[in-house]
């Protein structure tokens, strides 16, 4: 049942667990590994779930795309801060129809790829899920949670419901969007402000957020400055989402949001990506987002600290 | 020339220079002591202005205000974290005309000595100067500056004179104002965004929030919402005054503000006096400050982080 040629380019936690969960269910995927590529070329790829370990070995691993050729669908799964290398390691997978599937977070990756590649062959998924590179090509997967994909550059839902059904038969839960983009926003509701405010006042997990009422005040109006970000972009969220947001979030307990797990690793965090494209978004549309803009730039100033040796 | 008896309560640098100061030109300086008591009982008060080193031995120095007895003059100089423990300590001090001079940072202090001890007691004091506490007993003067004295509970200048001639007597620049209003306001306009930011960016000097656009203007926009909070208490701040804040502290180079002094060193900082107290009366007038709003809350969860152990 090999079926499609599959590329999964940026084999980090999200790559290399979408990627095995595919291929254990006997897809043809090939990987772009960097810094992993020895470890898993020798051990394969180890996928840990609770007390359950799975391995792919031996596993379809390159350092450069130039020897996997042209697939028919790429799983885009490096970090939005490394788009800059995207046209380069993309080029050599391309033919006619090849599906180019980012899993990046934030906005404006799908503008870029779109404006590279064509819009056409854009579509983007978000995923839903905790996931941990606890060493080289071992992934542990503490939150099953699920995925989502969409359309990005046309109407219509049946790209998206076949690529859906792959991932369903591997296992992974699979939902399919009519609006990416209100998908992308509805998620920067919750990142905007909790993986922001995680970093900026200090490294504190979402309960310590929650805890803090100044805190807890500002992550709402922040909430509501992104809704009024979205509303002009013609995605209307209703006033609800906000309660549910914390609704949700109260029963994470402590959660490190992934910047903040980014943040304190020293790796870098997609200020750019999160915070702002939707903040220069809003800016050439002339609204006024005080709060989304003080926590770009106190983002900005806190993680050039951060690069510091 | 003893003249009016003068108590100094919080003899921490500011209290302790300014007493040291008074003491060495022949006046009758008392001085509260918590920390340095024996130190300084035995060993004196050492003031360092770059190579120079001046001795006060013995000091007057005491444990408890009962001690002192009734004063003239009482210079305020204890944080204004510790206001609450104020009203047994100045008790002692006082007699029908004793006036209490605070030297405390931000706004409420006057107010809050008004409530208690009634407004016509009551002046302030801004102190331009960079003074650092370098061991138990020795202050050091690191930049000469000035200090500036005025009225809150009526107007006219007379006491405020005097008080500034005694000061200048004892080599200390002393101007008087007319207005100690506008005075904290303008201060504010200053320490409210260095200050803060320099905490909320990670521990950052002047120059680092200069050299940084984003904060760079976070710091103009932070003023502006200070200028507008000023108004409604009746102080017009002109609009050039901010662009001279950045010119005058280009200079400063890597200059450290003294609450970022403190959030470092483990010490309370002054959060509500300069921060939380303006956002306050800005909420009561229905004024919005989103910036100022954001850093108080960002500020109040960062210095709590600090605190715990």
């Amino acid at each position: 049942m090999a079926g499609p040629k599959i590329a999964v380019v940026g084999a980090g936690a999200v790559g290399s667990y979408y990627g095995a969960m595919l291929a254990f269910a006997g897809r043809d995927v090939h990987f772009l590994f960097r810094r992993d590529f020895e470890t898993v070329s020798r051990d394969g790829l180890r996928v840990r779930t609770g007390p359950e370990e799975q391995r792919l070995h031996p596993v379809q691993a390159y350092r450069d795309t130039g020897k996997i050729g042209p697939c028919d669908i790429v799983v885009i799964a490096v970090k939005a801060t490394a788009n800059a290398a995207l046209p380069a390691l993309l080029g050599p997978l391309l033919k006619e129809e090849t599906i180019l599937l980012t899993f990046q977070n934030g906005l404006g990756n799908e503008e870029f790829l779109a404006g590279r590649f064509g819009a056409e062959r854009v579509m983007g998924g978000l995923c839903f899920i905790c996931l941990n590179r606890v060493a080289p090509g071992v992934v542990e997967n503490f939150f099953p949670g699920y995925l989502a994909v969409g359309e990005y550059g046309k109407a219509g839902r049946d790209r998206a419901e076949r690529i859906a059904v792959m991932f369903r038969e591997a296992g992974v839960e699979c939902a399919v969007y009519d609006s990416l983009a209100e998908a992308r926003w509805r998620k920067l509701v919750w990142n905007i402000p909790f993986n922001g405010l995680a970093i900026a006042a200090g490294g504190i997990d979402t309960h310590r957020i929650l805890a803090d009422e100044g805190l807890r005040y500002l992550a709402e109006k922040l909430m509501q400055e992104t809704i009024a970000l979205a509303r002009e972009e013609g995605v209307e969220i209703e006033e609800a989402f906000i309660a549910r947001q914390f609704e949700l979030t109260e029963p994470m307990g402590g959660y490190k949001p992934s910047s903040l797990i980014d943040f304190l690793g020293g790796r870098e965090v997609e200020v750019e990506a999160i915070w702002g494209e939707p903040l220069r978004r809003g800016r050439a549309a002339g609204i006024e987002v005080p709060r989304l803009e003080m926590l770009y730039s106190l983002l900005g100033a806190l993680t050039k600290q951060a690069e510091r040796p």
